[in-house]
C-alpha cells in the first residue's frame, strides 16, 4: 500500500505549488473585501507589537494602523511618528473607552500580557470594535468565555492570533497532511521552547497566568491540533521545574504532554523555557513530515520523507508574512462577514486543553477532554 | 554562561577522535585479553542470528563460533558448512544439555523468541556455560532474576545483547552529553518504530511478551538512560493500539512514554510497530547532540548544534562493528575476570521500566520506580 510514488509525488508538487493560494477562502476573502483598509488600533507597545506586528501593515491590502494604546507617552509620540498616527489618535488605559468615538478604528488588537487579555478584549468589545487577541487568548477558560460572549453581545467579530495558520510552510504541511502523501499520520512529535531571560512579565504567573506551556508550549499544542486535523479527547502530561532557579519561582518550566486524538494518532509534545526547541513532525506509515524550524518568525523549512527519500518542496513566500496575512484575514472577514479562521473558540480550546494538562501534571492521572 | 566556544569545540573535536577508544574499558581489556578466542554457540540460527551475528566474528579478536543450535536440521547443516561447525558440535533443543560436555563452548548465545531466553539462559548456566543472552532480556523481571541467580549459582557471567553500547556514534554521544557540550541536559527525545509485517513471533503475546514496547520501544529507553547517564524515578505512559488491525490481536503497537530524572531531565520516548522511527535528540540549554539514525545495524549519523550551528563529529568506524564487538566484549570480560558493562542486571532495569510503563498506560497514571 501507498506504493503509488507517482501519486505522492505529484501531490507534493502540487503541495508546494499551491502556496499561500491553500490558505482556506484567502483569495475568495481577499477578493470579496475590495481594497478599503480597515484601522487597527494597536493596544500594547511592547517588542512582539512594535517589532513583528507594526511593520506587518507595510505589506497589507486590507489594514491599517489607524490609533496606538500605551501607558508610556514616550512610546505614543515614537511610533505616532514612525506610523504617522496623529496625536488625536493616541489613547491610554484610562482613555481606552474613547476608542468608541473614533471612526478610524475598526479594530482593536490586543497585544498586552495575558492578564490583560480578557479585560482589554472586552472593554473593545464593548466600545463596539472588532477584536484581535494575541495568544495565549486569555488566563482561564472562563475569561475566553467572557470574552467570546463579549464580542457575541456586540456583534462583533474576535480573533485569535494564531500567525501559524497564515505562515506558507505551515498551511503546506497541514495540506501534505491532509493528502496523507506518508501515509496515515500515526505519529506527531512537536517541541518549542528556549531559555528564558529572567525578570519579565511572562515569569510572574500573576500576569502570564502559567509559564512555558501558556507562552511557547502553546505552539506545540496547535501544531498538533491543525497538523492531526482533531480534537484531542486524552492528555498526559508531566512537568520539570527548577523551583531553585529564580526563573521559575511562579511558573512552570519544562511541560511533557502527550494528547490521545480519536483516530488513534498520539502527539508527542514539548514546551520548555530552558532548553531551544522549534519543530513538527507528523509520522505517517512511509515517512514523516517535517516542519523545522516550525514556527519562528521567519526561516521556516518543510521537509518531506518518504520511503527513505528526503525532498523539501519549494513554498511559495513572496506574499505576505505570516503577520501580515493574520492581520488582512480579519479584516478580510469582516468585510465579508466570515467568521475568522481562528476566533475566539479556537483560542478557547486550547486554554482548556492546557488547563487540562496543568490538571494531569499536578495529578499525575489522565485526563479526559470533553 | 556557556560562551567558551572553543573550549566546547575542542571537546567536540576530542569526542569525534576519541570514537571506539571511549569504550569503557575496551582496550584495557583488549589487552589484558590477549589472543585466545572463546567459542561461542549460537542458539536459534533466525535472521538476527544468521544475517547480523554470525557474519560480525570473523571482525573478532576473541570470539569464533564454536556450536550451534536449532530444532531445524537443514539450517544446522547450512550453517554448519558456511561456517565451518561439524557435526560433533551441532545441537538441538533436545540434546541441548549436552553443550556441557563440549569444552570448545565457552559462552552460550540466546538468540531465541524473547519468552525462551529464561528458559534457555538458565539451562546454559546449569551447563556450565557464561551467557549472552538477547535483548529483550525476558517477559517479566521475575524471569530476569531467575536467570541472573542460575548465572550466579553457576559462577558464570551473563551479559545481555545492548549492541548501541558498543557502537561508535552512540559512545560518542554518550561522552557528549557526560562534557555537557551543549549545556546541561534539559530533554532527551527518542524514537524508535517500524511497521511490522504480519505473522511473526513478536506479535504473538505468549512467546514476545509484549508489543513494539519490548521489541523496539526499549531501544528509546536505552538511550533515554545512556544518554542521560541516570536512572529514570517515574515513568508517564499512553497507548494506542488499533485492535481492528490483525497484527494487533495481543500485542501493543504504539506507546508514548516519559521519563522523569532524578536530574529533573525529562525524556519523551516514543516506540512504534506502525510507523516509521530511529532517532535520539538530547537537547541541553545551548543546543542539541543528535543521532539519527541512532541505532541500526548500520549507517548512524551524529550532529552537534550549538548556538545556531551544526557540526557533524568525524566518527571513526574502521574498528570492528557494534556486533563484534560485542561479542569481544563479553569474551574479554571472562578472559579479564571483569564484569560485562550490560550484565543480566542492566537487562533486568529495563524490564522494571517497561512493566512500569505497562502499568501507567494501563492505569492512566504516574508510575514511581523504585
Amino acid at each position: 500500500m501507498y506504493g503509488d510514488t507517482t501519486r505522492r509525488d505529484a501531490l507534493i508538487g502540487m503541495g508546494a505549488a499551491a502556496g499561500l493560494a491553500m490558505l482556506p477562502g484567502a483569495a475568495t476573502l481577499a477578493q470579496g473585501a475590495g481594497d478599503r483598509k480597515l484601522g487597527y488600533a494597536i493596544v500594547g507597545l511592547g517588542s512582539y507589537a512594535t517589532r513583528q506586528i507594526m511593520p506587518a501593515f507595510a505589506q497589507c491590502r486590507n489594514a491599517r494602523i489607524a490609533a496606538l494604546v500605551s501607558g508610556t507617552p514616550e512610546k505614543l509620540a515614537r511610533y505616532g511618528a514612525e506610523y504617522g498616527v496623529p496625536a488625536t489618535h493616541h489613547y491610554n488605559y484610562q482613555t481606552f473607552e474613547r476608542l468608541a468615538d473614533n471612526r478610524d478604528v475598526d479594530i482593536v488588537y490586543v497585544v498586552l500580557p495575558v492578564a490583560m487579555h480578557a479585560e482589554y478584549s472586552i472593554r473593545a468589545s464593548k466600545a463596539g470594535k472588532h477584536v484581535m487577541c494575541e495568544k495565549p487568548m486569555a488566563v482561564s477558560s472562563a475569561e475566553c468565555q467572557s470574552m467570546i460572549d463579549a464580542a457575541k453581545a456586540a456583534g462583533k467579530k474576535l480573533m485569535i492570533g494564531y500567525r501559524s495558520r497564515f505562515q506558507p510552510h505551515n498551511v503546506a504541511a497541514i495540506d501534505l497532511c491532509r493528502k496523507q502523501v506518508v501515509g496515515p499520520t500515526r505519529m506527531i512529535r512537536t517541541a518549542h521552547g528556549f531559555s528564558i531571560q529572567p525578570d519579565q512579565w511572562r515569569l510572574d504567573r500573576k500576569m502570564s497566568g502559567g509559564g512555558s506551556m501558556m507562552d511557547i508550549g502553546i505552539y506545540s499544542l496547535q501544531a498538533a491540533r491543525y497538523l492531526s486535523g482533531e480534537e484531542p479527547v486524552e492528555v498526559m502530561a508531566t512537568e520539570s521545574t527548577d523551583r531553585r532557579d529564580p526563573r521559575f519561582a511562579t511558573v512552570e518550566d519544562r511541560v511533557d504532554f502527550t494528547l490521545r486524538f480519536p483516530s488513534g494518532v498520539l502527539a508527542s509534545c514539548i514546551s520548555s523555557y530552558s532548553s531551544p526547541h522549534n519543530e513538527a513532525r507528523v509520522i505517517g506509515t512511509d515517512g514523516y513530515i517535517e516542519l523545522d524550524p516550525a514556527t519562528p518568525y521567519q526561516g521556516q523549512r518543510l521537509r518531506v520523507r518518504v520511503k527513505g527519500e528526503t525532498t523539501e518542496p519549494a513554498i511559495d513566500t513572496s506574499g505576505p508574512s505570516q503577520f501580515a496575512a493574520q492581520l488582512d484575514h480579519l479584516a478580510q472577514c469582516i468585510l465579508t462577514n466570515r467568521t475568522p479562521l481562528v476566533p475566539g473558540e479556537e483560542g478557547l480550546r486550547d486554554i482548556r486543553i492546557i488547563e487540562a494538562v496543568y490538571r494531569s501534571m499536578n495529578e499525575g492521572r489522565r485526563v479526559a477532554l470533553a
